[in-house]
């Protein structure tokens, strides 16, 4: 199956290439990029028309759990330990398999909606998860939520190693080891964590350094800055993806290895929670920055694009310095570093030949969004959901001119929701 | 004419009485909303099935520049001074008044999509601007921006004078004396704005401690502090909306009279322009603080509900503390606080009996925004132009059902606006 994608102003994210964001027809055979070309004159079974519009790499969200669509905005004046301990916890702990499929499914639509083709879903029932995502054609890293602060420790890392199993050759499903953080892990249950992800050669994905808080509870335990004790129980040996890093000393932050660490800059749920701003353009030069929504309830929504948008804004205002971050470095967090963040840099985040066409297509063309002299700035500011035309995931279209492809039933699903919330939030 | 608006779940944003959040008919004759109550059965000209939405008073931007639609998004990696000074300023002095009138009514639009129903416009070629805010029904105050770096200083005044005359009587067309700034006007001339505000019983709209720097060319021009300096020309004898206000000292907020003094926060464009933060926690229980965008060019767009999930964030984020803002609070601040600041708290703002219907529907039931255990939370957060269902002002419907009933052909405006970008850009 050929599909062609003419007409477009391309934004490759190819950073091999300079960047000219001009014309050009993209060739896609199955779900493989084959060619980039100006005015291609082929075969093609299917040509879907981007005159007018903008085409650029599927966003990639590199830190959130899927199934917090039920908590969506229930964070208003709560610190993340009383977020944490006296709202969601209780609740997800009476959370059924059926309940986390239904509220994954939900977050995938929103996701879609919103241009997002990858993310890297921290969670617990994974199996269910994973049904969602296999159901709905998208992309995404299965993060079984691992911690040893119960008895289900083992259990955990288990189901882990059972669904890689089950789902290791699917093209769409990836895997990290995702203990959940330093201060719900054991030191022990740390080390296992590091030694199954290097067995299994996957990334390691935790929450790090989120608030001040977290910190003084790594120092207090370990006795030792909170990059050491990452060291003290091995995980500097791996591939790690640490979420939020809100706070990252300068004596840490030299500890680091640039090559094979990534910072999953979470805004919007750092400022929810009152954690503060990370110092992006401080780690900019040494670590890989990616992005991630967190879920719903404290980072709002799954719409990447608004939580791009706060990443430019909030360290131009901290640095008080419009020069500490630009649109461009802010896209590439969103798409080419996410790959690299969750180790599919060679499949995805660009649009380059022979890399998978995870592919969305923008009108910008609507009030809210036009007219604009800077089309980088004004996609990371401006985009929303009305914005989003055309959704390709692996080759497959699943929303073609703002119409969802996927045989799902919307009102349905909601009324599901609906009802989760009236049964749990009670 | 009797409209009813049926069934929906009302915020109504009235200070007198605790918010219920409860199913409401609002029954409004002409322009006047008249009662509000439970289930009402008498008669009606016209039904508005308000059922599983929200309604709420339209929104209130209290500082913007309607003519810059055409520089959305331009302020990537550009400092206030430069992006004004290089950017903006020699553009806007090609600027025709048929410019200015096509920008105006651009922005208008994309207000009145967005929920806004009131700006305090602060621009240029004010007839101009008026004549497209007549047009189009929706309620504007008209801010002539003065200033006396030139030799014009004068014959703005006398634009002023000359309009205000004109339009006084026009139900939807307010006044206000705007001097750009204290370090765009002279001592004489802020002084002859302050004395002509008293005289015409309207308050006065300035640019006020944006930046840093601004504070050290006031101190270095009058040798003493902002506030003070404000009192030396006489303006703290005024009624004042001091837009941006984003460095006032501890010192200077204890000169300031809580009573009739408002601060127009506007977010957004302080981080795009690297100003900073404002500490609006700080202010809040001194002065009136209310919302504005700024122009497109500096605040991305005019969409009011993305300035407001900032508003709470950033003080969230500013102060590591979730308690330091609420959303309802930020509510506030672009409704009955908005009406306050523009001397309109009368007649705007809220929905009370006796207020003119400015009123808008949400539609929250969207993937974007569903499901939410919180409305007023979700509401500022996560509301995007698709949620936008109907727009009324002073009892007229210019939205409804997502569709605008004015008789602007929208293609044919973008194609102007195109024209424009492509004839003063260059």
């Amino acid at each position: 199956m050929r599909k062609v994608i003419k007409g477009g102003i391309v934004i490759t994210m190819d950073e091999k290439k300079l960047e000219k964001f001009e014309k050009l027809d993209i060739v896609i055979e199955d779900n493989v990029i084959k060619d980039l070309t100006v005015d291609y004159q082929g075969d093609a079974d299917v040509i879907i028309d981007a005159s007018n519009k903008i085409v650029m790499p599927g966003l990639i969200n590199a830190h959130t759990h899927l199934g917090m669509s039920l908590f969506r905005a229930t964070n208003d004046e709560l610190t993340l330990n009383d977020w944490l301990n006296k709202k969601i916890w209780p609740i997800e702990s009476t959370m059924t398999d059926e309940d986390v499929y239904f509220a994954t499914l939900f977050s995938i639509l929103e996701m879609l909606e919103s241009g997002t083709t990858c993310s890297n879903n921290m969670y617990f029932s994974s199996e269910a998860a994973i049904n969602a995502i296999v159901q709905t054609k998208v992309r995404s890293i299965f993060s079984e939520c691992l911690m040893d602060n119960d008895d289900k420790g083992t259990e955990r890392i288990e189901t882990f190693k059972k669904l890689y199993e089950k789902y290791k050759d699917n093209d769409l499903v990836s895997f990290m080891v995702s203990p959940h953080s330093m201060y719900t892990c054991s030191k022990k249950y740390l080390k296992e964590c590091s030694e199954l992800a290097l067995s299994y050669n996957v990334p390691v994905h935790i929450h790090f350094c989120e608030n001040e808080d977290e910190v003084k509870k790594i120092k207090k335990e370990y006795h030792k800055s909170p990059v050491k004790a990452l060291n003290k129980v091995g995980l500097l040996r791996n591939k790690l993806v640490l979420a939020h890093g809100t706070f990252i000393s300068d004596k840490d932050l030299k500890l680091l290895n640039k090559k094979d660490i990534s910072i999953c800059h979470n805004p919007i749920s750092n400022l929810n929670l009152g954690c503060g701003i990370a110092d992006i353009d401080k780690y900019n030069n040494t670590l890989n920055i990616c992005l991630g929504t967190d879920g719903q309830g404290s980072g709002n929504n799954l719409n990447m694009f608004y939580h791009m948008s706060l990443v430019d804004l909030l360290q131009k205002g901290l640095h008080k310095n419009p020069l500490s971050m630009n649109s461009y470095d802010v896209l590439k967090m969103a798409t080419i570093n996410g790959a690299y963040a969750l180790g599919l840099e060679k499949e995805i985040g660009s649009i380059e030949v022979d890399k998978k066409a995870d592919i969305i297509i923008l009108d910008m063309n609507t009030i809210n969004s036009y007219p604009s002299d800077d089309i980088i700035n004004n996609i990371v500011h401006n985009t929303e959901v009305i914005n989003i035309d055309t959704v390709m995931i692996n080759g497959e279209t699943l929303i073609q001119n703002h119409k969802l492809l996927l045989n799902i039933n919307k009102d349905a699903l909601k009324d599901k929701m609906n009802e989760m919330m009236m049964r749990l939030m009670k």
